[in-house]
């Protein structure tokens, strides 16, 4: 490993695995609210939330991706250009692109525990892989054997950047993770071929689906490399050129984030998932380059997407037709789109932000995308998924593979299924951080965290069965010099605070001397009870969320829930249930460790009234009381298939 | 003229033009429940409301839409089979379609007023299509040039029946209304290549996009050639093999009405206009055969999609992604794709089954539609139009061809604006009906309607300023010895009816003793003041319509309404003001014959809350006062473009 800015080369306590960095790894850390810890000095608890999460994709989701990938063709596709295979290309162009995020999940899981499970595969893929890989370093399936004269030609649809980006990612991953030099140096190869086409001496150049910039960045970071940063730089200043060099396409120029130069750009706007991948590339190279003009654009476009453009699941880009953000405040939740990859993307976005910029905004969006909108993308057995992640599906829904009723164990488009592999074998990566006095903890399950060197010795331990219950016990095992800072999430009201043994004297969230959203507690704490109250509440969305209004939600705490007919067999219909916010919502315990919440509803006895009629007067149809059960939405979709609800009518 | 049902070819005295029908002229009229006048039976007064839209259509449409074939490609594209063009094919493969629309509204414009104006295009065109026509009848500009060894192979996408229906009925259309045989035998040409190649003795095999089953019923009408119908017939039969035949496609065979045979598909799905005119498809074949599993699933469909998947201004097809029918109530206003030609398909099939099953429901949808989602469609100059029709278009809404802002003279995808004006141009053949005893009067608009030889002689005046007005004068010049039927339109509450000077005792539709919707007036009737109440009022939608929950639209009549920012330019943005049900809506005159509407409103002053929070308290925001101006659905985006809202929250 040539570099890791805050990781020792050395075994960590916490895990026995050698210090590595997690997926962003700052070089520039000046300029930074707080700096990454080591992936490696954080283990979550196979038995927290996290933690079981962590375990079903080590146990299901990436053995299954793995087996997906060659039934989906991706790996045949690669056998084409050594001549292995001589089958037609299958999938979509960019497939190769999801062999690299299941080499990038390996990476971080054998980290995380140092399994060989996966040696084979990665030698025989590396062996595969290099031997696809043209004497220039270049490597696409697709071009390489169908369209040999169009390399770099259609900057636009090809992805040609977007599969280089991904190859580079679990090239670092695997370096980080596993040692292995070998994947670095071919992805090398590629990176070095990009640089000479599209680095500060190539040509202009910009791919349609954003993704290269990061990874170069991260490449960068990895390897110290500067043409890497600079080529990222340089892709970052030249695009917005309003098609001009991607060429005209029916989809106009905001869906490719082409309309307008990107310190312009302060609305989130065009395909979700390339905005959000742009935006943790431009972060990136603001990390590394301190061009304010950059953060600034990115702080207005985070306001645009979480303030106007989110579902209260933190999933974004509502639009079917150009799988876009809509315009702000289009939220619909029946036919949202509200892909699993924009989750995703937004996840490591904010999280770049959150290091830049430094608030708890960022990881209370972290927070509610992951533990909804991201974990309602696997189903409870790991090995079906969302792609689309809609918050209501109507009674006699006609499911489509894009507008679903249930996971599918892959896509013919399956850039999601091993997109959640890796966050979610990176996801310790994502619990803490440091500043040069304080430890910083931003998400909850129960784990153990290894104090970092300047900030004194030993462990923190979190002991919780978060988001299930609101109690933390954070204790520190060994000697912390420097502050403990604890989020205290945007969405507590009511909390008690206990450290070493004494109640601080605030019981709302508003009364807590907080920093920028953290509970700053002095060096030398020892133990902090932390009980954030999870009642369960209903939220209502702004008025400009047409989409449900006279609706509410039902959160506790972080989760957000839904209400199945599953749950409602001999029930009315969940379509025509309203909710009275009258009556109290009671949190039940269920089979799983996330609580159940139920409420009081009512529904119209046998009324279909004409589709557009007169306005009807209160009190004038016969309603009978139903008994409402609500689960977490992360749970929607493993039983019968039927209507599901999150936003409710109020009665 | 081979055939002609219910006209007599002699020069009629309400238009001086010889007799002859309309779109729609059964053969076997034994078992409809009315028979169409000849088109030449109704004269619309240029002053009345529908007059006035068919002057316009005349004057502005028809010669802007032949000025854009030109320039669009379309009829280059053709003169590419003769060899006189030699650029590359322009826009859609189906783009010989536009040609064929125009030509028939110019046969429907011919038959009305006799105007000599559009002879020279008719020449040409005809020249033109001739000699690009190949000797065994084949006519299609894209495969004959581009992939000659296509033909007929690609039955899913490549629209060449939806093509030669297309040119079917112009020919059709031209042959009523002007007399010209020369474009019926070109399109006999090629209408006995389709009979030969997918009739009874050819091969099973129908259209990706159905229109020529409709198209060869009524060719077989006009000529009374049964093969022509006998493949139509054939064409409905055999759809619905789960692609067997059309091959695979990711939208699925729900898009393409192959799901499921006819017989079996009771709800109204998939591409919109491909089910609207399939559906006048299989109206004309049962019309003419008597197959009532076909009719009972007509009916079926007609309720999913009118009283489930129906937007307040008649507009159908929800989903920009495929352009197809949502679930029952998706009916978001924001996201509506609405497709114009789906409006006009819906009038078109829905008259058919007026003619076939008889019920004033189907002319209450004939009404919605025509005066609001097809009116809406057409610029106020009649030059530019809407191919996507919103019922809300949000503050800073991002403008795209198919998600617009306003109104744009031609499409990539040019079906609406032709489409427009052959609808409009036989606007007069939808006016009226005839029964063995009775002449019924479905829309009012000022006009004359020649008595059918049958029930007497002479005319029947409708002298009118509705919808402006609900005020009728329907006054017989001459005898009619058979009743007279008006209707009595379904939105109508309160009315007053006098009959040759003698008020009715009924002051309400439910006192009506009304047949089927019609107020049925004896023989001998000289005549009638209809009084129709049209005070201005709100209505909700089905509870299960969410996207529009706890709002209303002002209709009033049959006309919607909506508010416009334009109408607003120094009040609180219109997304923010709610409407006051305790306060009158004023019917206020405008400079339009159609008046507005004035209501009453409330703005939060200088409220943004967050995007998901807690459950406002009622009463908490300050709020000021708003005066609300509505106007017509239909004349929106005519002016500064800005926000536009039909549905508006209820204070």
């Amino acid at each position: 490993m040539t570099h890791a800015t805050t990781a020792a080369p050395t075994a960590t306590p916490t895990t026995g695995r050698p210090a590595h960095p997690g997926p962003v790894a700052p070089r520039a850390t000046e300029r930074l609210a707080q700096r990454p810890l080591p992936a490696t000095a954080v283990r979550l608890d196979p038995e927290g939330h996290l933690g079981r999460w962590q375990r079903l994709n080590a146990d299901a989701t990436l053995p299954h991706s793995i087996g997906m990938l060659e039934d989906s063709g991706a790996l045949p596709n690669l056998r084409r250009v050594t001549g292995e295979h001589d089958g037609p290309f299958v999938g979509y162009q960019f497939a190769d692109s999801d062999v690299y995020k299941v080499l990038e999940a390996i990476g971080w899981e054998i980290g995380r525990t140092g399994t060989d499970a996966f040696d084979g595969f990665l030698d025989k893929t590396l062996d595969l892989l290099t031997r696809a890989q043209d004497a220039d370093g270049y490597l696409n399936s697709f071009v390489q054997v169908d369209r040999p004269d169009r390399r770099w030609v259609d900057l636009r649809w090809a992805h040609e950047l977007y599969c280089a980006g991904h190859l580079i990612q679990a090239a670092v991953a695997l370096h980080r993770g596993a040692g292995r030099a070998d994947y670095l140096a071919l992805a090398r190869r590629y990176a070095d071929l990009v640089v000479a086409t599209f680095g500060p001496e190539g040509r202009a150049g910009y791919c349609g689906h954003p993704e290269v910039e990061t990874a170069l960045v991260e490449l960068y970071r990895e390897t110290g490399h500067e043409p890497y940063l600079a080529t990222a730089r340089r892709m970052v200043d030249e695009r917005g050129q309003d098609l001009a060099l991607l060429g005209p396409d029916r989809l106009g120029a905001h869906y490719f984030q082409d309309h307008a130069p990107v310190r312009e750009s302060p609305e989130a706007t065009g395909h979700a998932v390339r905005q959000l991948y742009l935006d943790a590339g431009v972060t990136d190279v603001f990390t590394e380059q301190g061009d304010v003009a950059l953060l600034d654009a990115m702080r207005a476009q985070w306001d645009s997407a979480h303030h106007q453009k989110m579902y209260v699941t933190g999933a974004m880009g509502s639009r079917h037709f150009d799988e876009s953000f809509g315009d702000a405040y289009e939220l619909p939740p029946d036919r949202a789109y509200a892909e699993t990859c924009a989750a995703i993307a937004d996840v490591q976005w904010s999280y770049r932000m959150l290091l830049a910029d430094g608030s708890s905004r960022y990881a209370d969006a972290i927070e509610r995308a992951l533990l909804n909108a991201v974990a309602a993308s696997v189903s409870a057995d790991g090995r079906s998924f969302f792609y689309s992640n809609p918050l209501h599906l109507r009674e006699g829904h006609r499911e489509e593979e894009n507008a679903p009723s249930r996971r599918t164990p892959w896509y013919s488009c399956a850039c999601c299924p091993p997109n959640i592999a890796r966050l979610v074998a990176s996801l310790h990566a994502y619990m803490a951080t440091a500043t040069d006095d304080a430890l910083r903890v931003h998400l909850y399950s129960a784990a153990t965290i290894e104090v970092p060197e300047h900030l004194g010795a030993g462990t923190v331990r979190l002991d919780t069965a978060y988001p299930a219950d609101g109690r933390v016990l954070v204790e520190v095992d060994g000697e912390l010099t420097g502050s403990l800072a604890l989020r205290v999430p945007g969405w507590v009201a009511g909390l008690r605070v206990v450290v070493d043994g004494t109640p601080l004297a605030a019981a709302s969230r508003a009364d807590l001397p907080l920093d920028d959203g953290y509970l700053v507690l002095p060096p030398g704490t020892r133990r902090v009870e932390l009980d954030l109250e999870m009642p369960a509440t209903a939220v209502a969305a702004h008025p400009r969320v047409d989409a449900v209004r006279g609706s509410v939600a039902i959160v506790r705490g972080p989760v957000v829930y839904c209400v199945e007919q599953a749950d409602h067999p001999d029930g009315p219909s969940v379509e025509d249930v309203r909710l009275r916010l009258d009556a109290a919502l009671e949190v039940v315990p269920g089979d799983d460790p996330l609580p159940r919440v139920v409420g009081q509803g009512i529904a119209a006895e046998a009324v279909d009234p004409p589709l557009y009629g007169a306005v009807p007067a209160a009190g004038t149809a016969t309603e009978v009381p139903v008994r409402l059960t609500a689960v977490p939405y992360a749970q929607w979709g493993n039983r019968a298939p039927g209507a599901m609800r999150v936003w409710l009518p109020l009665a």
